[in-house]
């Protein structure tokens, strides 16, 4: 009989997953969807690998499901509609593997007890990250499980990219740059070989464009830095979230308007980015749609700030050989991609207008000195590959 | 007769000073010197032009002779050794002129009190600024005075390099990036045209490298970005504070270790940067001269932060014509520019070795494509020609 390998990713009040088969040597999906609003009005959802919805359902308002819940009821389900597979283990998205964990680790008691010490580094997402490795650690402690770090990419990067310039004594409690979307990172980097072998050999700047944004440079495929910081609210500016800022600017904060830790951490992570700019919405399609002025800044203060970082990675990079864009705003909004490679003209970026509108692969000009490239990720896939291959590896 | 302007840069516990003679073109400098200790053991110093003492007095410790006394002390040493000239004029250095001052300004009581609101924007300079032009204003108002910004040459740049990405009701309360040293770029910027006519055209950055370091991009002559942004704490690292910082630190400081703002500040502007990391010294000859192995990582992280502005600063230019450094380090710390260069190479900048063990002016190679000088700066003739050319100007 065949098996899955289950993927999820689990936040504060949400639970996606992915099934993959195992016995299919390119893990071919066979179901993925999500459960939302665990506390309030829990909805499931689950879709075929074409995106046909399977099943549906919604809970009445105020039914708290909960993450184990919500997980009995996504066991159930898989049953059901596994199409005659087995659960052969789960592997889970960790937001933070912290300074130790530059690759996956299988679950134990002990390393459940250390991503717990790593919970204040995160606090908004590593807590609930955990949760379901908990719940299915007890419900069925036979079954495998993962943890995949969304950090454990960026470990390879050279010390200089990793600190701050504080005093040993910070940096020692964990204080440094961890740098995040490594799982996409990753996928790019995999696939990087099978699209162009100057960008898989050579210095590459990835820009993960979503409603979380940031930058990677790849040398040879590895990471030598990137965007986000000691938190996910580092660098570029995204949806809500105000990227880089002045630490100068929270002080002023606390000092002159009497904000406290807490109305900051809503102002920096929720208030501010595209949607504190235009005043209008956090969604790139909204501000690309609109011709009002505080909305057309937004997305001119996006695309800047893309082509200075751009401009910072290429220096540790040494150079620039390629430029790739991911995720939903990198996959799909051709007028960022089109404004950020005018942007990045002085570094031999080139764009063409119909590639560019049909989204790739390739949108750079054909005599452009440096190719540029649309590859959509898949961090989930990169999770079920990972959970394959710690499985198979010999045990300690 | 012959008259002075005198140039003062005022500290919470330094009066730094120097005399120009008026009726000289390039107007030549008299005498400088400087009061130290104002409030705990004050000790006034006084050289000539070519350095050689004419002058230096110590108060017993505990003596407080303040912003008044120093300012009182001084004018009496100026009548007694102004070799037969008159005080003409006084410009001050004032660190912030928010987001109307683009122009060194006539001191008024308007403009006094226009400059006071400004003061929470740099709690830690601004109102000892302004000390000195009130004193000057009681004792002496008949004597024309000029306050010139070091803000003020950055508001040229582009909106976009001076916005955070925050909600606009907070950038409407001031918070934005204002960059500082800009009596220093405009000083490189106006002999930029004698040293090297594609630097004075072109996109040329330069380094301010001392115990306060920025880098600010040029397109012909004006600033376009800069790498201090909404308080001198920003961009690079320097000897005692910390440069860019992931505002997610400052919340984790707070939430999980407890500090409060005052103890935040402390850490970030006096216990970070080169001192922190070295665990050694805020002096880069010091740290220069070590083999300690943290002093050796300080000074890599400064080189490399330094070329990561770089980057970023070459793509706010669109490319990069020419590279300048300049102040303490910049002068006169020739490995610090050979490392710079080196990880600038992929921008196409060489250094060679003899011209940069000379401290330069020009110290890239001759087959180099991208020139790369030392140049002494000079803020306090900066501020001396501004008087000047202010109190030239019609009055309105």
């Amino acid at each position: 009989m065949a098996e899955l390998i289950l993927v999820l990713n689990a936040g504060s009040s949400s639970l996606k997953y992915c099934a993959y088969d195992t016995h299919d040597d390119a893990l071919k999906l066979v179901l993925r969807g999500s459960l939302e609003g665990l506390y309030t009005a829990p909805a499931f959802r689950a879709t075929d690998a074409d995106g046909a919805e399977i099943e549906s359902r919604r809970w009445d308002a105020g039914t708290e499901l909960g993450h184990e819940g919500a997980i009995a009821f996504l066991a159930d389900f898989l049953r059901g509609h596994g199409k005659g597979h087995t659960l052969s283990a789960v592997g889970h998205r960790v937001v933070h593997g912290g300074v130790r964990f530059t690759q996956p680790a299988r679950v134990t008691d002990a390393l459940l007890a250390e991503l717990d010490t790593l919970c204040p580094l995160a606090p908004l997402h590593q807590p609930h990250n955990l949760k379901p490795i908990r719940i299915l650690a007890a419900q069925r402690p036979e079954l495998p499980q993962v943890a995949c770090f969304d950090t454990a990419f960026h470990r390879a990067q050279p010390e200089v990219a990793q600190a701050f310039a504080l005093p040993a004594d910070i940096t020692a409690r964990g204080v440094r740059r961890y740098g995040f979307h490594g799982l996409s990172y990753e996928y790019i980097a995999s696939v990087l070989p099978s699209v162009d072998a100057v960008a898989a050999g050579g210095r590459t700047v990835v820009a993960h464009l979503g409603n979380g944004s940031s930058m990677c440079a790849l040398v040879a495929g590895r990471s030598v830095a990137s965007t986000m910081g000691f938190t996910a609210v580092d660098g570029l500016p995204m949806g809500t979230r105000c990227g880089s800022l002045d630490p100068g600017v929270i002080l002023y904060l606390i000092s002159e308007l009497g904000m406290d830790a807490h109305a900051i951490e809503d102002l920096i992570y929720r208030k501010s980015g595209l949607l504190g700019v235009s005043g209008l919405s956090s969604d790139m399609r909204a501000l690309l749609a609109s011709d009002d002025a505080q909305a057309r800044f937004a997305v001119e203060l996006y695309t800047y700030r893309i082509a200075r970082e751009l401009g910072s990675l290429a220096a540790a990079a040494q150079g620039l050989d390629a430029l790739v864009f991911t995720a939903g705003v990198g996959e799909h909004a051709a007028p960022i991609r089109e404004r950020v490679c005018q942007l990045a003209a002085w570094l031999g970026v080139s764009v063409d207008a119909a590639a560019n509108a049909g989204d790739g692969p390739r949108i750079s000009a054909a005599s452009g000195k440096v190719p540029v490239w649309v590859i959509p990720t898949n961090e989930e896939l990169m999770i079920a590959r990972h959970t394959r291959e710690v499985l198979a590896a010999p045990t300690q």
